[in-house]
C-alpha cells in the first residue's frame, strides 16, 4: 500500500489538515478553528486531537506543519508568529510525545511553495521561486525540488528585500521592502491614496471600507487613475522579480495570494518587463511567470515535507 | 597517494593554474598571460599547453575554471564572457580532446566564493554569500559546501539586484543595481563627483587621474566631503548586505575585491547596520560579515569545483 502522509496548514484563523498519497493524493481532508486566544496548550491539544482524527486508523509514515512566522525548522521551534502570537514555542517535542514518526516544521509560505512545486503548477521544475501577494509578500524557494530556507530556517524572506531604501515603512522596521510595494495591503493604500488625490477618478463610486487590493484592477480599462494605480503597483513587482531572476534564476517565479487571481492582466506586462529587464536578455535560459493554482497548497506542501523526492 | 586538482582562474589579463591537492595545499602554481585578442583558437592551444605543464607526470582527477562572463557550466560553454571577448565558445568539449579527467567550469566569482569558503575564511562554514567589491559587484552563493548559480549557471548576479530603481544606469541596461552603488568603480565615481562639488574638499589634493576606490576611504578620517562619500557608500552596501541575509539567511557574508581590503573601516560600521535591520532582529540566528582572505581563491575555488565535500 502506497504511504500516507498528514499535512497541516496552520493559519490565524484555521487549522487545514490533510492525509495525502506519496504521490500527491489527498485522502481525507478537514479544518478547525484555530482559536490561538485560548492559548499555547490549548491549541496544541487541540490539534492533537485533529491529527489523531484524520489518521485514524491509518498508518502514517510522517506529519508535516507548515506555520506563519519565524519557523526554526532544525530545534522544531516556532520562534516567533505574529499571527498566532507563539513565541519560542517548542512544537515539535510536544507532537513527538504522541505521535511516532517524522515530524517537521517549516514557514508557511515555505511550505505552500513546496506544494505548489511539488503537485501543483510547478511540477515540471526543479528550481522555483513562489511568492506570495497577500497580506504581506510571502516567499518561498525551491531548488532541486527542496525548499531552501537558510540558517536555522530564517532565510527566504524575499518581501523583505528592500527596493526603495527612502519608501514606506514596513513592518520590520526597515522602509521601502518589496512587501511595502507588491503586498495586496500596498495596492490598497496607493488606490486609497489615489482616491482622495483625484476626485474625478471612477473609483470614488466604491464605498471607502470596500476598497481593496482588486479595486484599482476592477477599473483599470476605463478609469486613467486607477490605471496609474495598478501600473505603478506592476512596476515595483517587476522589479522584486527581476531581482529574484538575476539572483535565483529559478526556471519559474509562481505567484500566489489574492493579487494572483488577476492572472494574465498581471502576467502579460510582467513577463514583458522581465524579458526586457533580466541580466544578459536573450542569452541565458528563460523564467517563466505564472500564476498559482493548487488549492491548499499549504497542506499539499507540508505534507510533503516528509515525502522524499 | 592524495589525489591532484588542476584549478584555473582565467581573467582578462593572466590565466592562472595551480595543482591542488583534495585537502587543499597547493603543489604547483604558475600564470600565463591571456593574450585574448589572439583570437579563441589561440587561447585555447596556449590553454592546454599551460595545463599540460602544469601536470607534468603527475595524474590528475579533475580540471576546473573559473571564467568571467555568462557560464553555462551544464553545458561546458562560455555563453557570453565580456572581458575575453568570447561568446558561445564550447571549451569543456575544447579540452576533452586532451585530457582524460573531468573538466568543469563555472562564472569566476562563483568559483572565487567556492575555493574562500571550502579553503579559506569561510572553512567553517556551510552556507555563505561571496560579493566581490571591484570594478563591478561579483558574487558567488554556497549552499551546503556547494555553488548555487541557478538554472544553467545564468543566476547568482547578486549585483544586478535593482536596489535604487531610478538610480545610476548600469551596464546590463537597467538602472541602480547594486554594483552601480557598492563597486570600486561605483566610489571612483562618487568621489570625483564630490571633489568637482567641493572645492574646499581635501581630496583635491589627489591628481585626478589617481583618484580611485581608496581616496575616499583615505581622507575619511579628516574631511568631512570624504567622509560622506565613505558613509553613502557603506549605506548603500548595508543595503545590499541586508537584502542578501534576508533572502538567504547565510551563515556568513565575505567580501572580496579591492574596496574589501579597507577591513574594519568598511565591516564595524555594515554590521552596526545589519544587526539593526535584519529581519526579525535578535531572534533568528547571527550573520556576519568578513573580509576574504584566500590568496589566488579563484585557482583554489576551480580546483574545488571537482573536490567532492
Amino acid at each position: 500500500m502506497e504511504k500516507l502522509y498528514v499535512g497541516i496548514d496552520f493559519g490565524g484563523t484555521y487549522v487545514k489538515g490533510g492525509v495525502i498519497t506519496g504521490s500527491g493524493e489527498m485522502i481525507r481532508f478537514d479544518q478547525i478553528p484555530t482559536e490561538s486566544e485560548k492559548g499555547v496548550n490549548s491549541v496544541i491539544e487541540r490539534l492533537i486531537a485533529f491529527i489523531e482524527r484524520l489518521i485514524g486508523e491509518d498508518e502514517v509514515s510522517g506529519i508535516g506543519l507548515g506555520i506563519p512566522g519565524l519557523i526554526d525548522s532544525e530545534r522544531g521551534e516556532v520562534v516567533i508568529s505574529g499571527n498566532i502570537k507563539w513565541e519560542r514555542v517548542r512544537i515539535v517535542d510536544a507532537l513527538k510525545k504522541r505521535f511516532d514518526c517524522p515530524i517537521s516544521i517549516q514557514n508557511d509560505a515555505n511550505v505552500a511553495a513546496l506544494g505548489e512545486c511539488r503537485f501543483g503548477v510547478g511540477k515540471r521544475f526543479k528550481d522555483c521561486v513562489f511568492l506570495t501577494l497577500g497580506t504581506g509578500v510571502g516567499s518561498g524557494i525551491i531548488i532541486d525540488g527542496k525548499i531552501f530556507s537558510g540558517n536555522h530556517s530564517a532565510g527566504a524572506e524575499i518581501g523583505h528585500m528592500i527596493i526603495h531604501p527612502d519608501g514606506e515603512p514596513c513592518s520590520c522596521g526597515n522602509r521601502g521592502c518589496l512587501e511595502t510595494y507588491a503586498s495586496a495591503t500596498a495596492l490598497k493604500r496607493e488606490t486609497l491614496k489615489e482616491i482622495a488625490r483625484n476626485p474625478s477618478s471612477k473609483m470614488n463610486e466604491v464605498k471607502k471600507g470596500e476598497v481593496g487590493g482588486k479595486t484599482a484592477f476592477m477599473y483599470a480599462k476605463c478609469d486613467e487613475s486607477a490605471k496609474r494605480v495598478v501600473d505603478k503597483y506592476i512596476e515595483d513587482l517587476a522589479i522584486g522579480i527581476t531581482n529574484v531572476a538575476n539572483i535565483f534564476r529559478p526556471e519559474a517565479i509562481i505567484l500566489g495570494g489574492g493579487v494572483a487571481k488577476e492572472g494574465e492582466t498581471l502576467l502579460v506586462p510582467l513577463r514583458k518587463k522581465l524579458s526586457e529587464r533580466i541580466y544578459a536578455k536573450g542569452l541565458g535560459p528563460e523564467v517563466e511567470i505564472i500564476c498559482s493554482t493548487l488549492k491548499n497548497a499549504g497542506v499539499f506542501g507540508a505534507a510533503a515535507l516528509n515525502i522524499d523526492k
